[in-house]
């Protein structure tokens, strides 16, 4: 099916695909009188008062601000803020769907880290979370950094965290199939933008110790030069063994690649160096690292992409939804990395034993019945880690 | 009724009084690869190409954000951001509920008027038009005033130009029903604020010379000791004869009294001051000016509030729902002078000339053909001075 044309065709039809609704009614001056002025009046000085009131007297303790520069949209790179604004409806939608969360999209028009942090810390008593969007790295992770501390409601990088916490569950699973522990892995990440480095960080965090990440220069490791700072502190808990060269250089022995890069790089012969019963996750869209049918050839025993016409895809719709849904029921301060890996733990069992397979190491992403559960899990693990308000 | 007893009590049970929708289908694979990835990419990239399109193939051409400091909410004065929110909520769904229009308010956390507008302005690639909204003065003159050099999109302060274009509209239909001509009315303003400043400059707009405009000092005329810039302007072209004193020694031989001050501040005595069959529109909510019972003792022929209980309420949400959507309809640069006077003309002659009384100068503030009709006359009057863009 030709998407493209269709979705150009059926987003022309749309104009937009979220509205606002009202939740009162407002047929008589009663109605206007009770919901608007004067009787308006109330509620606001209550939540003067106390303004954590706001969470509930408003959509506040609902609302999710979905924020971009516009500078990573897709694979599709810095196409600037208003380009980026149909998929970050798009990512409102699936909020609402999937997790019942109001969700708008702001896009900034800036690229400077401190315009971009003001313009969300400002806003932030307007939303129960922020959902940070296709912001380049290295830029993101300052971002990050600077509004989880300055702001009393969750700021969540999706494209770091929710993909690399699907991918946990994806490996996890793969783990479970191949009877290893994910303590002894080695895993290879190929790309070290957003989502290779937020993936290698809760790798190590669950225990992984042989993590080799590459970039378009080769494996990252402590002391080569040229480094940025992000990159410099991800030498230091990957790479042990000081590996240099490029990912076929140090690809050999490993049991899983983990493609977050471009299409077409991971070829069989790069496989067939690998480690017995290899797992390949061919992330890039929407040409993965390496086909599925050209992993199998080579000897991959489970394979995983970003994709919905391949088995196993490791779409972040799988987390975000959840997550947010568990942070808000608990007005969270922030989202942990209890609360990631709760999320994790939480969509790699909605796979039941039973039914963990090569061809099945994720539930669907279409399946209702993982955003609850990851829900559940998050706002248990806010509240045992003392994340949680309420 | 207790009007903040039952407002609290509901908007505890509402827990928000607005919430996002999906306008589009979310069932299938095929679904999700059409409004999300890889899909969604097609219109990105035509939004790169072209900006405009943002308008077409996402919610912008229907979105307008309500933005607050939260300084100046209802009577209650500076009551925080967090606090505004559910009047900037009511409005809205306002906006909803009157135009079709998908609204999200926008609380800000500043006081400083060049955070503010530089916030607003890094987030308009995702609105079709600002509304701002209590604001204190006179920082909102100098915020509307740089926001509408740097938005590509309408910003309109409604506590100003809302309240200034209904008002002109009852004084408009108050001076035909008493067969007198706009220009030769004496109106005396009590209040300096937003709503007074913007009113006394759409009266000279529309003809209207002898105007006096009093704030708490009294009297504005040039050469006041200690007015502000805003003041100084306004005294340029208000208070011709250069009249000084308390508003009890201006008000003698007005025409029209038009309070946007504090209740109980205008007497009988006053009132039998003024010139024959005079006019009191008395603003100040939920205490006007003076009472309409004792207003009509002491003289007045025709008289307004603020209020849904008494005849003739003035109330912004005639104006600002029709407003923008008539900017919205031809994708309007700005809202310019010739567009605000199209409005107030609109409301005016929705009363027909036939039901036009003492009792009936405005149409009821519940009327839902009005703000099709003030649309209307918007879009026609942007497109005659140049401001649609489409």
């Amino acid at each position: 099916m030709d998407y493209a044309k269709i979705s150009q065709e059926k987003h022309e039809e749309w104009n937009g695909k979220i509205g606002m609704v009202s939740r009162v009614p407002l047929e008589t001056k009663e109605d206007l009188a009770i919901a608007y002025t004067p009787g308006v009046a109330a509620p606001c000085l209550a939540i003067q008062r106390e303004p954590e009131l706001s969470f509930s007297l408003t959509r506040r303790g609902n609302m999710v601000a979905v924020v971009t520069d516009g500078t990573a949209v897709l694979g599709l790179g810095d196409i600037g803020p208003e380009a980026g604004m149909p998929v970050m409806e798009g990512k409102c939608v699936l909020f609402r769907e999937f997790a019942g969360i109001d969700a708008i999209p702001l896009c900034i028009r800036s690229h400077d880290v401190s315009e971009i942090v003001q313009t969300v810390k400002l806003l932030a008593g307007s939303f129960g979370g922020i959902n940070l969007e296709d912001i380049a790295a290295p830029r993101c992770f300052e971002i990050e950094r600077q509004l989880s501390e300055c702001c009393d409601i969750p700021v969540f990088h999706d494209d770091q965290h929710g993909t690399a916490i699907v991918a946990l569950a994806a490996i996890r699973n793969a783990a479970k199939l191949l009877h290893r522990s994910l303590e002894e892995l080695r895993i290879v990440i190929n790309g070290a933008g957003a989502a290779g480095q937020a993936i290698a960080r809760l790798l190590y965090r669950v225990g992984v110790r042989q993590i080799i990440v590459c970039d378009s220069h080769g494996a990252i490791c402590e002391g080569r030069e040229g480094l940025n700072e992000e990159k410099r502190r991800l030498a230091e808990i990957t790479n042990p063994e000081h590996r240099t060269g490029s990912l076929a250089d140090v690809l050999p022995g490993a049991d899983c690649f983990l493609g977050v890069s471009v299409g077409g790089c991971l070829t069989k012969e790069m496989i067939r160096t690998m480690a017995e019963d290899p797992m390949i996750f061919a992330l890039a869209n929407p040409t993965p690292e390496i086909l599925p049918e050209e992993a199998k050839e080579a000897g991959a025993r489970l394979i995983g992409t970003g994709r919905s016409d391949y088995p196993n895809q490791i779409n972040n719709v799988l987390a975000f939804p959840g997550i947010f849904r568990g942070a808000l029921d608990v007005r969270a301060r922030v989202i942990n990395e209890e609360m990631k890996l709760a999320a994790a733990e939480a969509i790699a069992s909605s796979v039941p034993d039973g039914e963990l397979s090569a061809e099945k190491l994720l539930p669907d992403a279409l399946d209702r019945s993982v955003a609850p559960a990851v829900a559940k899990a998050v706002a248990a693990a806010a509240k045992a880690s003392g994340a949680a308000r309420k």
